[in-house]
């Protein structure tokens, strides 16, 4: 039997995450790396059917210019990571996927995306049926030219401005007509995406905080045809934090009065969200976990400010202040300095191995087993990180059933 | 039925743990505060048959002039902790329980000791034996002088430098006749304050590094005389983080290169660790969980400085350099700030509360459920904090059966 | 003959600020507190014909409830500062000084100062010049009824929003007909009361960012008037540490390649600061020195947010990223926790005591030697603190000749 | 007229500042980088007689194996500094002036460098006076392969233990007959080399905790041999900081309660200080400064600890409690994350640069004004970074007079 092979389709592939992971594969598959940072790769998850790293074949979307070697190496000499050893050994499977890079198709772009859109030949689509059939044919062709056994799709694009949903976005009832009549706001640009991945059978991963699959005409449409996906918006650094610190506080009955929280960066992920609409998206994201851990509400202030000469390390310093016994306040403060792409790109190995899974499994739908990623869980309201981290556990020692399906 | 009284008897009653344990009883029975900082009183724990402040009557030894007001005073003067109010509102209870104050009991001081030791009236035993028989004679007093229900006994006076058990210290058979002879090295102090109030019957917490009923022989006398007992060391603060964070790198398969904890502090404690013989006890018990945690031994440093400004407010800085993917270095930072006596004396009420419902639940020898409260926890080797507090939700959840014992 | 006697006015007499340097002047004054904090107080500037602490008789203007006392019980219960036994010894004085408050006058107020005003007995200005007649007349009716020597005015008020000065503001000669005619907007509040004191001959310290004597006008006046005069914005933690710190990263020829500054409040201060025109005049202030500083403008940030529970106490974490030789990126951060009204009380009486001083040497306009208190000095161009620091040093060494007339 | 060609001899060629140094003078030559972190590349001290990047000639010794080429790579590999273009652009030089390296000469060595030494041909010497021989042999050698106008030495390597002197040491008149005698200890590695240097008439530069030239001998033979010497101890990080923020809480009056410092860095120079005997000498070297800045001694710790993860990466934590007016504690913290070479290397350019202006200028004996670069600087007890700057520019405004000299 033909060893499988599975195809990673990265929208936003000339990025820092994007291009760190698929530059990871390559290290991985040709031995110049250790699995550090990768969930799917620790001892007590060894023996699982995750797909070997030299299984998959990269592709993708960007509205931008470059591809997979000269995205790496613009991080590698602006953040100084990587080593020219690595790259030097992958330089030629990076090369190799940026043949299967496609024109991005733009669709209704906010002011964030139009400033970086510097691609000639990507695609401006009429409506938002006409940008989904472009992805289709993208995405069947690249499965096709690969002979793929599964395709798996990952939004590591920029953050979009947050939005209301429609009525239309609310239902599939009313969502395909829109589409069909070609609605002007029927789907935002990470719906479009998302709505053609489904809607084509292929898994959808959202590292992002966009919508894309969460919208509920979305979702419905995921269970239809019977496609699992997951997102929203990935847990790397002070989110992280939080997941673990707040339930400490929490146990402790140490009663948080305020948590104040910096975060400086410089990559495009940053400029983006330099822009004030975007960055209440992930702001907002970042924020409302604290609540539900603490069980109040304590005042609390996040911050995201680009910062150039920082690249791609994302910096944050979070000072929280807490009442302890007999009304006395005391304080925590933390500094992280994490590289966002290096922090971000193994999760997207592990998140597309275990889709990849779960399609194998026959599962669909929002898989909650994989909370621990996320900073908004789809359908898991604990933010608790280790809680989070049993329901992997318990998926993965059941193989027959699905977490939180007892 | 008249309602309960239950003692608290603290050795090293005129510390600031101690201090701060009277007048926080006082306040909660007093209404002057919030039970913030108290596990028990956590809304999840609401219905349990905890004894309720006011149940309470305390008394201790002390080889140390002071008293519970006196001491508690000085800690507001010099660390600037409480309130004029609380401490007017609370001076009559500490003034009360003052009386039930007896002189230490020293047997074959260390040097530590010897120079805090400043109370004419002290005893000074000549043999274990007898500084035994002296210590039960108080508890027994105390005990029957109050009507008390039960007593708990709780060891919250300065750390004692570490030493390797002698054979008699190992069990039981050996130990009793070695006392019987007056053996010079039978027990240290804090193992003649343990096993007087476990051989008389009274159960025994250990708040502290040194050894305490962590004895083997004295483990066994626990259990013959079903007496329950739970140690050791309080964790409260640099720990507390590593036990939350090591797993968070854990679980996200990020490899600790090193880990850094400089910790400095300006009480008596920090005083008596500046002997380098008593300090290397709290830094061994200090550093040891990491490879636990981790599951391997990453470099890792702790220091513990005396500096006399800082008073009560122990100040940490915790440097933890990682490695992630393709072998990028990130650096997480944190400094704590927190008021040891404000930390510690809730967890004595938690402590001295759950102690006294296992003894009426009729439990004996340690109890794993408390796990969550200790740096060692006897007989718990996970030191996941999240974990532990599991094991304490599961054994008040099922009031019939031990954490551990299914 | 009779002992000097010297009054201090304080604008925004309700305060942290101003009711610290009461409480502050009191305590010093009956030896309840060392001199820490007062630059006046070190020891090579004794000898010099600083006023003593009891020379002082102190008053002022609010337009919110309360007095001396009230205010100084309110800061030590949020803020946790001073003890029981200073506001004890000091209580009397502050009563005393209490009975010279007056409502304070509104003239044109801005919302955030509006929110604040809850003196019913407050007067209402039709006009600048009302407000001036009205002002000028308590200050001569405190200085009567104290028989004082000298009278000092301080701007120890919130923040007022910045704004561009129109043609009035910057010629006396157009300003004082103007006046005359009820223009409305022929000054702000800050520049009401700095006119009333300049105008009466009495000198006027501005320890805020808001205009106060700055207006080209106001300058002109305090000359014609023969009344010296200094401002603006006290400087007293972040950006105190930039005027230290950035001169040793020009001499040392590093880099800076961003400087993110996060501060942290929740005093009065800070809830006026929310209101983000009147941060904007903040924020400002302290972002402007570090190009003069550097020679060349690193990209920065500054931010203040108010949070509550940190009272008084002003928390900073500033983030320097520089570049070191063969293009090395490297940082230093910090983190500053200073209790804003203990910072700048001292400094108050320095400046009343220096600002006495110069008057009796006869001098007049602003003045050079004061800089180094200063985050928008008048009239200096140097923010380097070790060189403001020694045209203070040079000053008080030649008692005939002023700061920078060489 | 021939350009001028001056040589720079390293003590401790293949260390970390000595192969940066090598590194640095190549790549500004070759106009591979900025002169970013050159105190004598300062646009105020343009137009002065300093020599340029390509008149140096470069040599040295070690006890190590290895060149400037290997211990540049080895420095970018582990500490992830400088790029692959800097090195390949800049090897042929490296490789070049590794030709004019010459075995280490070994007298009396302690156990850090016994540990240290590897290479085969290194020479043990038997007495000091046979090293000093060969030592100057090697010299003079270099210099007259070179045609060398002048040759200054600079001790870059491993830092000593440190020791009191002897008598012999004290004086020349004593210290040559014990040299001539083969009297053991009648110098340290250190001073061997220092000797050797200037006896030869050859400025020496200690960048050093190591006594070098600093024993009364030394100096005494430095002023009769006509020849400048500086030193001691770089002052590149937390004393840096130490020696801008001292003067700052000084200034302000606010007292200094503790200033503890923890540094942890993973260099061979952590490595030696593992050592507590050499350790001791830095720790001092650092702490001395602090009663002398403020006027008088807070309580103070110093720790530097070897983390083998951080390697060239020294960080720093610093926690300053100092006391404000009415007796408030306030706290400063600040962390440094510095390449201890590449902090290090420019300074050891502008050193040499400036030890052969003065001896062009006909000046001998320690350089006052350049005390600015030092911890310990040799004859300067004012250790305000700002004031030993002035004595820089002051110096170079006045050709003619030596700071200090007025």
């Amino acid at each position: 039997m033909a060893p499988r092979r599975v195809g990673l389709w990265l929208i936003g592939a000339c990025g820092g995450v994007a291009s760190t992971t698929a530059l990871g594969l390559s290290a991985l598959a040709r031995g110049q790396t250790p699995p550090t940072g990768l969930v799917t790769a620790l001892p007590q998850f060894a023996g699982h059917d995750f797909d070997a790293p030299d299984a998959f074949v990269v592709g993708g979307h960007d509205i931008r210019k470059g591809n997979f070697l000269t995205a790496a190496r613009e991080l590698h000499e602006r953040s100084n990571v990587f080593d020219e050893r690595t790259l030097a050994a992958c330089a030629g499977d990076l090369e190799t996927w940026s043949a299967n890079l496609r024109p991005g198709v733009v669709y209704r772009p906010d002011a964030a995306v139009t400033a970086l859109a510097d691609r000639p030949d990507m695609r401006r689509a009429g409506s938002a049926r006409e940008a989904i059939d472009t992805i289709q044919a993208d995405l069947r062709a690249f499965k096709a030219a690969h002979k793929l056994d599964q395709l798996v799709v990952v939004n590591a694009a920029s953050t979009e401005p947050p939005f209301e949903p429609t009525d239309e976005q609310k239902s599939l009832e009313r969502l395909l007509p829109a589409l069909e009549r070609g609605a002007p706001a029927s789907l935002p640009t990470s719906g479009v995406y998302a709505f053609a991945a489904l809607d084509a059978g292929f898994p959808y991963v959202n590292m992002t905080p966009s919508r894309g699959a969460t919208l509920p005409a979305l979702e419905e449409l995921a269970r239809k045809r019977g496609v699992p996906h997951a997102g929203q918006d990935l847990k790397t650094g002070e989110t992280l934090l939080k997941s673990v610190l707040a339930p400490m506080f929490a146990r402790r009955n140490l009663r948080v009065l305020s948590w104040v929280g910096h975060n400086i960066l410089g990559n495009r992920d940053g400029l983006v969200l330099n822009d004030p609409d975007n960055k209440s998206s992930k702001v907002t994201s970042k924020d409302r976990l604290l609540a539900e851990l603490l069980g109040y509400k304590p005042q609390s202030h996040v911050s995201i400010e680009y910062i150039e000469s920082l690249d791609d390390w994302k910096t944050a310093w979070d000072h929280v202040h807490f009442e302890g016994f007999l009304g006395t306040k005391m304080m925590l403060q933390f500094t992280w300095q994490g590289c966002d792409s290096l922090l971000a790109a193994p999760l997207v190995i592990d998140l597309v191995r275990l889709t990849a899974l779960a399609q194998r499994r026959g599962e669909s739908g929002p898989m909650p087993h994989l909370a621990c990623f996320f900073k908004s869980p789809i359908g898991v309201s604990d933010h608790d990180f280790g809680k989070q981290f049993a329901l992997l556990e318990a998926y993965l020692a059941n193989p027959d059933r699905k977490a939180g399906s007892a």
